[in-house]
C-alpha cells in the first residue's frame, strides 16, 4: 500500500494544480489531431505499469483536453464545475466501493438523508422511500415514468409488470416543444411511443398552455386513447422558462393524470427568493425529476428521482412480494426495489460533502448570484441594438441572437448557427446554441457561483469579435 | 484553492489508512443503532463547514461502515474491491467533470478506447461505436434488448420508437431461471412483460437446454406470438454457470433471434487459459451485458453494454435524423445516441487506469488465481461430510450448503437460510445465500487477488463454528 499512498498525495497534488490552473487557461480548444488520435488508438497494454507512471499520462494526455465546464467563463449546455468537496467525497467513495442497492452500511443510511435534504432544498413533499438518487435526470425520468405508467395501466385494470403493454390503449402524455428530449427518449424506451408524447403549443414565455392541453386531452379521450401523464418544466434547457404549475396541478387533479416535472436544470433556482414565486405549486406534482450535477456542482453523475407516494416507485421496480417486504430497514427495503439500476454507486457522499460544505444558504446565495449574474447579461444584451434577447430571463439562461444591421432571417439564422463555434474556438469564453421559434440562437447558461459581471463583459467581447469573424469572412 | 489542496492531501491519507486497515478489521458488522440513526437523521444543514471538517466527518461516521467487499474475506454476491488504480483515477475524473455524452475531449476519445479494450478482453468482435459504458449490467441490459426490440418490430414492418408496442403481438424471449432479475426487470421496464419472459428450464448444470428452447419457439410462434430474444448467461450469479454458446448461436441464427449474453460477472473469466474453452461461441452473440465493476475491480459503477452492429444501437436512441450523421467524428456522433444518458460521466478513466495498471497480463493472472482457488474451495467442501458442493465450479462462484448428519430437508432448509447472516455477523468473513432448485444453499464469489487459500481455511472454519451456533440454539 505504501506505492498507493505516495501516488495518492501525488494524485491530490496534480488535481489541486488542474484545478488551480483552470481559471488563467483557455476554456476549451479543439484537441491537437494527433492527441487525440493517440488516446482513440491506444493498443489494449499487455502488461501493467506503476501507478506513478499512469498518473503522469493522465497529466501529460488527458488532464489537457477538458470539456471546460469547470471554468468560470463556461456558458454552454447545462454543465457545471465540479463542487470542490464534492471531489474530494467522490475519492472516499470509490476507496469503500460499496454498492448501495440495499443492506446496513453507512451509503445506504446516507443516501436516504440526502434524498430527504434535495426534497426540503426544492419544497418538494418527502416520506422515506419516495425518491433516490440516479446517473442524471434521463435516468429520473425514466424511473417516474415507469411509476406514472403503472399507475395509470392498474386504474385500467392492467397489470404492465406482467403483461406489458399489449392489449392496452395507448397511453398519452402532453408536453411541449421546449420539454428536454430526456422525455422523448423515456416514451420510446417504455414502448409508449413518441407519437404518443403530443407536444402542446407553449405560449410565448415557453410555458404550456392548460387551455390547449386540455382540448388535446378531451381529443384523446374521445378517440378511446387513455391520457395519463402531463410533464412540465421547472426550468426548459433552451430558456430557463419554468411552467406555471397551479392550473397544471389543479388540471391533472381533474383530469387524474400524473403530473411530472422535469427540474434537471432549474428546480434549485427555487431558493433565490427572487424568483421563488415562478415555482409555486410545485409540490403538488406526483413526481420532480432534478439534478444535484447541475445547479449544485455535485461531481457528475447525480440525478434524482423524487415521487410523492413511495409505494408507487415501489410497486413499480420491486421484485420483492409486497408479503415479504415488512420485515427490515423500517419496512422501506433496497434502493434497488425503486428503481433500475442493482449495483449502485455511492452517490450520496458526494451529494452530502457538497451541500455540507456550503449549507443550504451558501447554496442559496450561489444559485441567487447566477440569477442576479443572468438578469444583468439579459440587460446588457437588450441594451444592445446589435443583440437581442430572445426570451425572458425566468432563471439562469440568457437566450438570444446576434442582429447586425442588414441581414435577411435567412442570414441572420446562418450567422448565429456558426457563432457558438466560432465563441468557443476562440477560447476565452463557451456558448451554445439552440433553436427558438424557427430562430438560431445562441445560449448562455449561467451557474458557476466564480463567474463574474466581467466575466459577462468578455463574453459579450467575445461574441461580437467572432460576428466580425463570421461577417468579414462572408 | 488553498485550503483544497490542504484537504486533498489529508483524503490522501484517509482513503490510504483506511485501505490499509481494510485486511485487518472486521469484514462487515451491523451498524451500532445509533450511528445508524445519526446518519438517517442528519438535518439539512443552514450553514456550511470547512473541508477538513467535512473529511472529519468521513472519518468518524462513514468509513467505519463499510459494506466490507473490500476485504479479502468478502465473498457476498458479486461486489468486488476497487482496484486502486481506478479509486486514484476516479479523483482526477471528478476534477475534470466533463460529461461524456459527446464533443471534443479527452474523455469521450478515452471511452472509445477503453470500450474497444473490454471487447478485446473478453473476445467479443467490435466496431467502433458497438457499445459504451453504463452504470452497470442492468442498464446495460436494457441498452441491449431496446435494440433487440427495435429489430424486431422493424422486421414486423413496425416503428416502436414511434408507435410504441401498440399493435404489434407480443415479442417473447427466453431465458432461464438462473437468468439475473435484471433482464426480468428490462423486460418490465420496455413494456414487453414479464410472463414474455418465458423460463426454459435450465438442465442439471444450470444451462440453457436448446431442445427445450427450441420446442417453446415454437409453441410461440404457432400461437401468433413474436419469439425474438434468447438471453444466456456467461456465469449465472447464482453458481457461475457458463451457457454452451455455440448451440444457442446455431438456433438464433436459424430462428432470426436476437442471442444476447449476460456476462456482467463471468465475461472476464475467458481470461483464464484454464476455463477459456467454456466461452467458446461468445462472439457470435448480438449483444453482451459486462461489468467492468465486478471481477475487474474498477470502482462502482461502471458496466459496459457492446453490441454487434453499432448502427442498430444508433437506431435505437439517436434523436439525430440520420441525414445529419455523418457530419464529423468520423461519423460516429455522441455518446448519447446510442444509450440512456444523456449528461455521463467520466467512467473510462478508471476502466482505463484499472486496466493499464494490471495490464491484460496481470488481469488475466487475477483472474486465474480466482477459479483456482473457487475450484480448491469447491474440492474442500466435497471433501467435507458435513457440507454439500451443490452445483460445479465453472467460474469462481462456489455453492454449497452445510449438511449436518440427522436433519430433514426441511430442517436444512431452515439451517442453511440462518447461516450467511450467522457468518456475516462473526465478522471474519461474509458469503450470501440463494436458493438453488428449492435447497437453500451459500454461495462464495471469489474475486479478489488479494484472498489467499489461508482466507479460505478462515472462511470454512467460520462457517462451521456458525453452524454450531445455530445448531446449539435450536
Ligand atoms: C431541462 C433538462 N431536462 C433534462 C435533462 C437531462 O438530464 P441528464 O443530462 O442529467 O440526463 C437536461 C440536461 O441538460 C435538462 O437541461
Ligand atoms: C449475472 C449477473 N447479471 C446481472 C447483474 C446485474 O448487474 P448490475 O448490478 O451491475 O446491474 C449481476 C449482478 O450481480 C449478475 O451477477
Amino acid at each position: 500500500m505504501s506505492d498507493f499512498r505516495t501516488a495518492a498525495h501525488a494524485a491530490a497534488e496534480l488535481v489541486s494544480d488542474y484545478l488551480a490552473g483552470v481559471p488563467a487557461g483557455p476554456v476549451w480548444q479543439p484537441m491537437d489531431p494527433a492527441a487525440r488520435q493517440a488516446l482513440l488508438d491506444a493498443p489494449l497494454p499487455h502488461t501493467g505499469r506503476e501507478l506513478d507512471e499512469l498518473l503522469a499520462v493522465i497529466a501529460e494526455q488527458v488532464l489537457p483536453a477538458p470539456m471546460g465546464n469547470g471554468h468560470p467563463r463556461f456558458f454552454g449546455w447545462v454543465n457545471s464545475a465540479p463542487a470542490p468537496a464534492g471531489v474530494l467525497a467522490t475519492l472516499a467513495a470509490a476507496a469503500m466501493n460499496p454498492s448501495s442497492a440495499g443492506g446496513d452500511h453507512a451509503d445506504v443510511h446516507l443516501e436516504r438523508a440526502v434524498v430527504r435534504w434535495i426534497a426540503e432544498l426544492v419544497g418538494f413533499p418527502h416520506r422515506p422511500g419516495g425518491g433516490l438518487l440516479t446517473s442524471g435526470t434521463s435516468m429520473a425520468t425514466i424511473v417516474c415514468l415507469s411509476a406514472a405508467r403503472g399507475r395509470a395501466a392498474a386504474r385500467a385494470g392492467h397489470d404492465v409488470r406482467a403483461d406489458g403493454l399489449t392489449g392496452l390503449p395507448p397511453l398519452v402524455g402532453y408536453a411541449t416543444g421546449e420539454t428536454h428530449s430526456c422525455v422523448r427518449k423515456a416514451a420510446e424506451l417504455l414502448g409508449l411511443g413518441s407519437r404518443q408524447l403530443r407536444v402542446v403549443p407553449a405560449d410565448a414565455e415557453g410555458r404550456i398552455d392548460p387551455g390547449l392541453l386540455r382540448a388535446e386531452i378531451a381529443a384523446d379521450r374521445a378517440a378511446g386513447r387513455l391520457p395519463f401523464l402531463v410533464v412540465a418544466s421547472a426550468g426548459t434547457v433552451n430558456t430557463g422558462a419554468v411552467d406555471a404549475f397551479e392550473p397544471l396541478a389543479d388540471l391533472c387533479a381533474e383530469e387524474q393524470l400524473w403530473l411530472h416535472v422535469d427540474g434537471a436544470y432549474g428546480a434549485f433556482g427555487v431558493l433565490d427568493p427572487a424568483i421563488a414565486h415562478r415555482y409555486a405549486g410545485l409540490d403538488r406534482a406526483d413526481s420532480l425529476a432534478l439534478d444535484p450535477h447541475k445547479w449544485l456542482g455535485v461531481p457528475v453523475d447525480c440525478g434524482c428521482a423524487l415521487v410523492r407516494d413511495p409505494e408507487q416507485l415501489r410497486d413499480t421496480f420491486s421484485l420483492v412480494p409486497s408479503y415479504l417486504r415488512d420485515e427490515e430497514d423500517g419496512g422501506l427495503g433496497w434502493f434497488s426495489e425503486y428503481g433500475i439500476e442493482q449495483t449502485r454507486p455511492f452517490r450520496s457522499l458526494k451529494v452530502w460533502a457538497t451541500i455540507a460544505h456550503r449549507g443550504r444558504d451558501g447554496i442559496a446565495a450561489d444559485v441567487a448570484h447566477c440569477t442576479r449574474l443572468a438578469r444583468r447579461l439579459g440587460g446588457s444584451v437588450a441594451a444592445d441594438p446589435a443583440l437581442e434577447l430572445l426570451a425572458p430571463v425566468d432563471t439562469s439562461i440568457v437566450a438570444f441572437r446576434a442582429r447586425p444591421a442588414g441581414l435577411s432571417e435567412a442570414e441572420l439564422n446562418a450567422l448565429n448557427h456558426a457563432l457558438p463555434l466560432a465563441v468557443q474556438r476562440r477560447g476565452r469564453a463557451f456558448v451554445t446554441g439552440t433553436l427558438l421559434g424557427g430562430r438560431e440562437a445562441v445560449r448562455a447558461c449561467l451557474l458557476n457561483s466564480a463567474t463574474s459581471e466581467a466575466d459577462l463583459a468578455v463574453l459579450l467581447d467575445e461574441v461580437r469579435c467572432a460576428v466580425d469573424e463570421l461577417t468579414i469572412r462572408q
